[in-house]
C-alpha cells in the first residue's frame, strides 16, 4: 500500500462534534494541519468552534506549530466532502455500535484506501466496528484521554481485519504529532488506563458504600497523596523510586506480603518469580542508568511543579 | 487537659532516621520550628542530615517560614533529652509492632501527658501500638505520604484509648503547618490512599501476569492519562467534571452500566440510589458554585502546569 509518510500529512479530518471530536480538531490545528470537521448536523458548528476556542487558549500556552491557526478549521456536513482530501481520519462519533458500523460502511468507499481511519472508541472493539466496512485493513482504534488536546495518551489496537502496517503507521503519526501512542497486542476490555481508573473508582465506591470514607475524603487522599506522583511516574516506577537504592526488587521483597492483606477489595495475583523478574527488568530499563539520587531528585522536581501550580491555581477537589 | 494551642508550638521532635523521619524533620524545620531528631544510633546522623539537605533544596522552592533554617535541627540519641522540650512528637520508627510498643511504653512516661505523639505507621493500628503506653490518650496515627516534605496528605485515626480531643488537636496542628489531615472514623486496613494505590497496583500486576500490558505500558498509560488529572482532582470530582454540564449525575447514568463490565478484576458494589445520592451531593459541595466552564477551565490550568513541567523536566517513566 502506497501510504504517505507521516511527515507528508497535510489535511486531517475529525468526525464528530462532541468534546472528543472537538478536542482532536483543536489538537491537529495546533500541530499546524488543515482540519476538516464533519458534523452530523450543521447546528453543531457553534459548539464545536467553542470547544476549539477553549482548547486554543490552553494549546497556545504549551506551544503551537509554525503556521498553526484555528482559522484553518473547515466544517461540513457532507461526509464525502469532509474526507475527500483527508490524509488521516479521526472518528469520534457516539459509542453506539450500529452508528459506528453504518459510518464505517460509508467511509470504506468514500476514503481512499491508503488513508488510515482511527476510532476514538473507548469501549467497542474494532473487529465489530469494521464489520461492514469494505476496506477494513486501514481501520484502527486510537482511543484518547479527555481532554485530548492536553493529555497525550492514545491507546491503540487493530481489529481482526486490520493490516498491522496500518496500525504501525498510525502509531508513528500520533508520535509525530506529539501524542503518546500505546499499542496493545491483546484486545482487553477498557484497554489499560481505563482499567486502572476503574479499579480506583470501584474501590472508592466500596469505601463510600461501607462508610469508610466520604467522596470528599477519597478525593483529598488522591490529590494530596498518590495523584501528583502519578503525573510523572507510573505505578511500577513510583515503587521503584520509593524502594530507594534497592529499587523494585527491594519493594517486592518488602511489600510483597502486603498483597495478601485486605488493602483493597481487589485480589492480587500470585507474585511468581516470573512476574517479579518482569517488573524488576522493566524498572531497570525505565531507569536508564539513573541512580536513586537522580530519580528521587527528578520525582521531587515534578512534585515541586505540582506544588507551585497548587499555590497559583489551587486544587480543584 | 491543658494543651498548648497549635500556634504556641515551638519545638517538634521527630523520632526515626529513615526517609520518613528525615522528611518530617525537614518539613517542620521549613515551617520555622526548632526540631530535635531522635536517632536510635548516633551513626545515623549523617544520613538524616543528607535527607534534610536534599529536602531543603525542594522546600526552599515552595516557600519557607520566616526564620526557618536547617541549622535549627538538633540530633540526639538520648530519648529523654530528645522529648524533654517537645510540644509535639512525630514517630517514624520501623513498622515492627514490638519495636513500636516498647518505644511507646518509654514515651508514655518521658513525654509530658499534654503533648500529642503521632505515629507515621502505614500498616499497624494505634490500638496495638499504644497497648503498653501508660498515657495512651494522646497517641494518634498521622500517616504521611512519601516524600513527606512535598506531599500534604496525613491520614489520621486514633486507637481504642485515644482521647478524641487529642486527635482533633493533631489535625488542627497538621493543618496549621500546611498539611492536609484526613481524619478517618473507621480503622480500615491501608487507610484510603494506600487502598486506592493498591487497587491500581493489583490490577497492574494482573495485566502484566496475563500478558495484556508490560510494566512500561502501564506506566505510560498512567502518566499520560489519568495521572495528571489526579494531581488536581480526585476520582469522584474528575468524573464530575468529565460529565460536562450534567456532572456526576450524568456520569452515573452514562457509565453506571460499565460497572458491570470486566474493566478491571475488582468487582463493583451495587450502584444503589443511596450511593448515587451521596456521590452527587458530595460533588455539588466540592463544586462550590463553580459551573462546568469554570471547572473544566481550572482542570485545564492544572494539566497545562503538568505539560509545562514535562517540557522542562521530562517524565520519569
Amino acid at each position: 500500500m502506497a501510504r504517505k509518510s507521516v511527515d507528508q500529512v497535510r489535511q486531517v479530518t475529525s468526525i464528530g462534534a462532541g468534546p472528543i471530536g472537538g478536542g482532536w480538531a483543536a489538537h491537529f490545528l495546533a500541530q499546524g494541519y488543515d482540519v476538516t470537521a464533519y458534523l452530523h448536523d450543521p447546528a453543531e458548528e457553534t459548539g464545536l468552534r467553542r470547544t476549539v476556542e477553549t482548547a486554543w487558549q490552553c494549546l497556545s500556552q504549551i506551544g503551537l506549530a509554525p503556521g498553526a491557526s484555528p482559522s484553518r478549521l473547515r466544517c461540513t456536513s457532507d461526509l464525502g466532502e469532509a474526507v475527500a482530501e483527508a490524509d488521516f481520519v479521526q472518528e469520534s462519533v457516539p459509542e453506539i455500535l450500529e452508528v459506528k458500523q453504518a459510518l464505517y460502511e460509508q467511509l470504506g468507499s468514500l476514503v481512499p484506501a491508503d488513508v488510515v481511519i482511527s476510532s476514538s472508541t473507548s469501549g467497542l472493539s474494532m473487529s465489530q466496528i469494521q464489520a461492514r466496512c469494505a476496506t477494513p485493513e486501514r481501520t484502527v482504534v486510537g482511543h484518547p484521554f479527555n481532554p485530548p488536546y492536553l493529555l497525550p495518551l492514545v491507546e491503540m489496537i487493530g481489529g481482526e481485519k486490520t493490516d498491522p502496517p496500518a496500525l504501525d503507521w498510525a502509531a508513528d503519526f500520533y508520535r509525530h504529532v506529539g501524542k503518546a501512542p500505546l499499542v496493545l497486542t491483546k484486545e482487553v476490555p477498557g484497554f489499560v488506563a481505563t482499567r486502572l481508573q476503574e479499579a480506583v473508582w470501584r474501590e472508592a465506591l466500596h469505601m463510600i458504600e461501607n462508610g469508610e470514607a466520604t467522596p470528599e475524603q477519597i478525593d483529598i487522599a488522591m490529590v494530596t497523596g498518590p495523584g501528583p506522583r502519578w503525573a510523572f511516574a507510573g505505578p511500577c516506577f513510583t515503587y521503584h523510586i520509593g524502594g530507594g537504592e534497592g529499587g523494585m526488587a527491594y519493594c517486592l521483597e518488602q511489600f510483597g506480603p502486603a498483597l495478601k492483606f485486605p488493602w483493597t477489595r481487589l485480589e492480587a495475583p500470585e507474585l511468581s518469580d516470573d512476574l517479579k523478574t518482569q517488573l524488576i527488568a522493566a524498572c531497570d530499563r525505565m531507569a536508564q542508568d539513573r541512580d536513586f539520587a537522580q530519580l528521587s531528585g527528578e520525582r521531587d522536581k515534578g512534585l515541586i511543579a505540582v506544588a507551585q501550580a497548587w499555590q497559583k491555581i489551587g486544587k480543584l477537589t
